[in-house]
């Protein structure tokens, strides 16, 4: 699992950078969360495949998380894609995008299937053969998720070596071997499955939190996870402010990793009144180390 | 008058160019002429300033052409602008963005004028002291227009040479001067006009048109403009794909340029499928002299 950042900015705009979008690569699969305006120019320009995108996830109905959103999608039409996409998204965006593809003559070429989004309740949206994608309710000025995605337990790995001293184990029973089953011998005799096999890595898992206000309740459901994206608008001198535009400041960001014993912290969605992004990661280390903070073009191990 | 390019290219994305959008600059008025997605990261990128804008010019209801404006027009809430907007579009627009104002909880704090176009005649839509715009009626796979802004006749210098010769003549006759009036002296003499100021530089005029199908009605209209921005999606070489995508080829606009005789060309929209842009204005330039080519971040004195 990696994480690629194509914006991180809040809404006002600067010069060459951009606002909310990121891609979370799965196996091969690309998962598109957030789509702030010029996002498919930064596909382009980070070489991310459109192809590969079947998911989406939309956090919250302001511009700058979804903006870029309707242009992507007619650009796969342009390029002719057939394969279908998924949009999990507020009540709301489904109204507009096919307001806008009306009124363009926008014939949409590919099954664009709409997840509306509307409870205030953690939910499990989506399970694929590799992965499971749940909102983590927030709290904005308008309905807000996060989403956080958990790789499956993956098969566990055959421990050749091991298994050739066995030739009564032919390859028809690889398969319940990775599943971690026990070789039962013709003679009844049990080899465990520990001495055939590798556990495989331990499952990853990433919070993709923006934008909301502390919320400390968040942290039971993001507990361990590998990875916490989480928005870091302000800094406490302007702590005040955060709160009455329901935003956070890196060291509340840095509380919740903490709480939740994340591996890793990257914050986000800066505000554009402060000069150097480095303050957000200082303030953030006063309370939780292994932290970084996002930029356009940069990759994130999970 | 100065024509700057925020982006000329078709609808394909591709690394770092922009959907169509420029900016006319007119005697210190900014006029934003469509507004492709990332127009308002351009604007800040070649530091036009948000709040010289008042007028803004779509010419058709393709995302290429308007994708950007809602998030411009969100942002200038954000920098707590007062000063109202004319927006000049097709209808269609207006219905869009209000929908993604009402959706998003944006609460426009500026005056919003919406002025919805549909007549296939063209219009006079705008007249200030400096200048006017009328729509060019277009031929594209929806309804289109391009745009006609001619500044007006400016007042006469003086010469203040010529008029010291006459102590007679007071400053306050100076305004009548400068209207091109003849001054009468008090036993009833004439001094001609002519002889006390200077002609003003002539008055500009700019066209823009753009997405159209080969159109040759539009010469009569745009006639001896110093500036034509023409669109040219096409070479020859694909011109009956061209003719079939309502658009034109580098070779057909100029044909207009030559037949309208206009002072410039400058070709713009190219389509993604050509690896070098200077095709278009090799093959213009068998039928027109002066031709260029747009390029994000170029200005044209007009």
């Amino acid at each position: 699992m990696k994480l690629h950042i194509l914006g991180c900015h809040s809404a006002t705009p600067r010069s060459l950078v951009f606002p909310s979008s990121q891609i979370l690569e799965i196996n091969n699969e690309l998962l598109l969360i957030d789509a702030g305006e010029g996002m498919q120019i930064q596909l382009r320009k980070y070489k991310h495949k459109f192809n590969k995108i079947k998911y989406i996830f939309i956090s919250h109905l302001h511009g700058d998380h979804f903006y870029g959103l309707v242009g992507f999608l007619s650009t796969l039409r342009l390029l002719g894609r057939g394969k279908e996409i998924h949009l999990f998204a507020p009540v709301g965006l489904k109204e507009i995008l096919q307001l806008q593809f009306k009124v363009t003559q926008t014939d949409i070429n590919y099954p664009l299937v709409y997840h509306e989004l509307s409870s205030n309740k953690p939910e499990l949206i989506l399970e694929t053969d590799k992965f499971t994608v749940e909102t983590i309710p927030l709290i904005h000025r308008i309905y807000a998720n996060g989403y956080l995605v958990k790789e499956k337990e993956k098969l566990r790995n055959l421990n050749i070596e091991a298994i050739k001293k066995y030739p009564e184990i032919g390859i028809w029973a690889y398969h319940n071997l990775k599943k971690g089953k026990d070789f039962v011998c013709e003679n009844g005799k049990i080899i465990p499955n520990t001495e055939l096999t590798i556990p495989p890595p331990r499952p990853k898992s990433y919070a993709y939190c923006s934008d909301t206000i502390y919320k400390p309740d968040i942290v039971e459901q993001i507990k361990n996870v590998d990875l916490l994206y989480h928005e870091s608008t302000f800094l406490e001198t302007d702590k005040e402010l955060a709160t009455k535009t329901k935003h956070s400041t890196a060291k509340q960001a840095a509380t919740i990793a903490k709480m939740a014993q994340v591996n890793k912290l990257v914050l986000g969605h800066f505000s554009s009144r402060y000069p150097n992004e480095n303050l957000f990661i200082k303030e953030a280390k006063t309370i939780f180390e292994n932290v970084d903070i996002a930029r356009e073009g940069k990759s994130f191990e999970v």
